[in-house]
């Protein structure tokens, strides 16, 4: 069956001010020696399995010229808008029908569009074993990580060890993002997964999972399937997409879903949740730091700086992140990262949106 | 007698980089929050003693505009241009040349152009008393400063407690900048002063000295003396000066001159040695922090913030020193202000001349 692909590319984090900003979020930025962006990146890596016409974004209206210019190869038609932020769900949903309508049944793979993933061919072969397991008895899969230490900032995937399908787990249960106790259980029992937001199944199956679980939602989306190609098409979704439950497909669906089935990746994922991932994706020299552009640093270990035009001049320094660009710079110590929330708070209390 | 002033102004320190630069160094920057420059408060303080026309500057060619622009009401012939810097022996003795021959013999008072003081009257009154001691007996008089601490960086001036003249002491000697052991025993000994670099005296008497402690200086001296007003002036100072040893006038005179007098001064005097002299000069807010313009800060505490246009962000950070200028911004751990010389070097080595 023909493989096809849903890049998620409408989230708005703030992890990265003050490179990220509202205009422009996180998988729009190069965060690589290659110089390539994220959402770039995760296009190129299923090139193996899907075509560029059968590859789709999710956008809002604020991204969709990011995402043309970004990806200049793929369909225009297949730059969706969500006329609202409506979580993964709805969003999965009319990537769903929208497939559907255009290639009839086909195996659908889900992909977050700002993670980074080491090894692509692993990644690549995971995804095949994915699709096998989707294509039989109307199985939903879900790629899970195998966690590497206690994380509370991810949500994590229970399965049942003893109940294997070709090379993956039928799942028990979702877990919202644990206590650092509950982690350390969880990553001991050797029975969770970090749950990383990647899906594998055939449209009609998840169609059908909404007939099911969701009724009220596949109406709408068998409304908005129905006017896909047609001059309603947009009045329909502008009408129809925002009338959806904001909630994640995980909570949506899957959990509610008997066949389910899990595969755990191995091929080295990382959800680049902060400033702090740049010490995972890149080298750091002799020192310790990732210093990139216009930076002198004296005494000074361990540091992520990122300099834009201006010289940065660094002395004595330890363990802090430093990111300039055109009009803010960011001066952090790597323990606070994610107090840069605390900064865009104030900025908006302060209606400072040039920074935004 | 009339009083006159040599403020020195051609030096070109490099502890306030990057806001301190080659054509720009630290007496024409503003570090107060009245926004005045340092060499402007030098001269504002004087004038309850000097008439503005008695105000002699000297610099040299690179700050001429710089001291005709930040000091307009400053006779342009009072603006005194060394050829090439030669410490200060040979720049108080042109200046005493010029006011000797302009004004006849005059009380002069040699000031550094980057120093700061907290309390201008008492500032006033210790000069008042300076040039009472330096009218009587050819006294060369010297301003100390009571030490507050052990401080390794400056010289200190040995006086005989015991032989007092009017509010001044006998100098017994200079000493060089000391290591920690001996600064402790000069500041227990309470019979060491911090050399200031501010003296008095007589015009006919810092002359004499040159006659007799430095003839061939002197006699260079009279050369200019007699050139200035004459259309040879200029050429006469580009052939006279160069041949001046680069010497200080505390080794070259005053160590060798026996009617030395020192006197204690009181008046909040700070050197402005460093980034870290904000501290001194400026309140600090709830948090420890000196933050200047466009400055967020979260979880910041004992820092120096120098913002210059763009906003900078700083999270979770302890005692760092950052200044942003248009091109350059430098971060620095307080315990190492002294490695501002060391980036200055890089910028050098790496003919990076834009910067310095």
């Amino acid at each position: 069956m023909k493989k096809t692909a849903l890049i998620m590319a409408g989230g708005h984090g703030e992890r990265f001010w003050p490179r990220s900003r509202k205009n422009l979020p996180k998988q729009f930025l190069s965060l690589t020696e290659d110089g390539k962006t994220l959402i770039q990146l995760t296009v190129e890596r299923i090139l193996p399995l899907v075509d560029m016409k059968d590859i789709y974004i999710s956008t809002n209206k604020d991204y969709l010229d990011l995402v043309a210019e970004q990806l200049p190869d793929i369909p225009k038609e297949n730059i969706l808008c969500e006329p609202i932020g409506r979580n993964t769900a709805p969003c999965i949903g009319m990537g769903a029908a929208y497939i559907h309508k255009r290639s009839g049944d086909s195996c659908m793979i889900v992909l977050p569009s700002d993670h980074l993933i080491k090894y692509n061919q692993m990644f690549v072969t995971t995804l095949e074993d994915a699709c096998e397991i989707a294509l039989e008895n109307g199985n939903l899969v879900t790629i899970g990580i195998a966690p590497t230490y206690a994380e509370t900032g991810y949500g994590y995937i229970r399965f049942n060890p003893s109940e294997s399908y070709k090379r993956g787990y039928k799942v028990l249960n979702f877990a919202e993002k644990p206590n650092i106790e509950l982690a350390k259980q969880y990553v001991s029992s050797n029975e969770y997964l970090w749950n990383s937001g990647m899906f594998v199944w055939k449209t009609s199956t998840i169609l059908d999972a909404f007939q099911h679980i969701m009724p009220d939602v596949y109406d709408g989306l068998m409304i908005i399937h129905d006017a896909i190609g047609t001059s309603a098409e947009e009045d329909v979704i502008r009408r129809e997409f925002p009338k959806f439950p904001s909630i994640s497909i995980d909570y949506g669906v899957m959990e509610k879903s008997d066949k389910i089935y899990t595969l755990p990746g191995n091929f080295g994922w990382d959800d680049v949740g902060s400033w702090l991932a740049m010490e995972r994706i890149r080298q750091t020299n002799e020192f310790g730091n990732i210093a990139d552009g216009n930076v002198i640093t004296i005494n000074t270990n361990n540091c992520i700086i990122q300099a834009n035009q201006k010289l940065i001049a660094c002395i004595g320094l330890e363990d802090l992140v430093i990111v300039d660009t055109e009009d803010a710079t960011l001066i952090c110590d790597k323990t606070s990262t994610n107090d840069i929330k605390k900064v865009i708070e104030n900025l908006k209390v302060c209606n400072r949106n040039e920074y935004l």
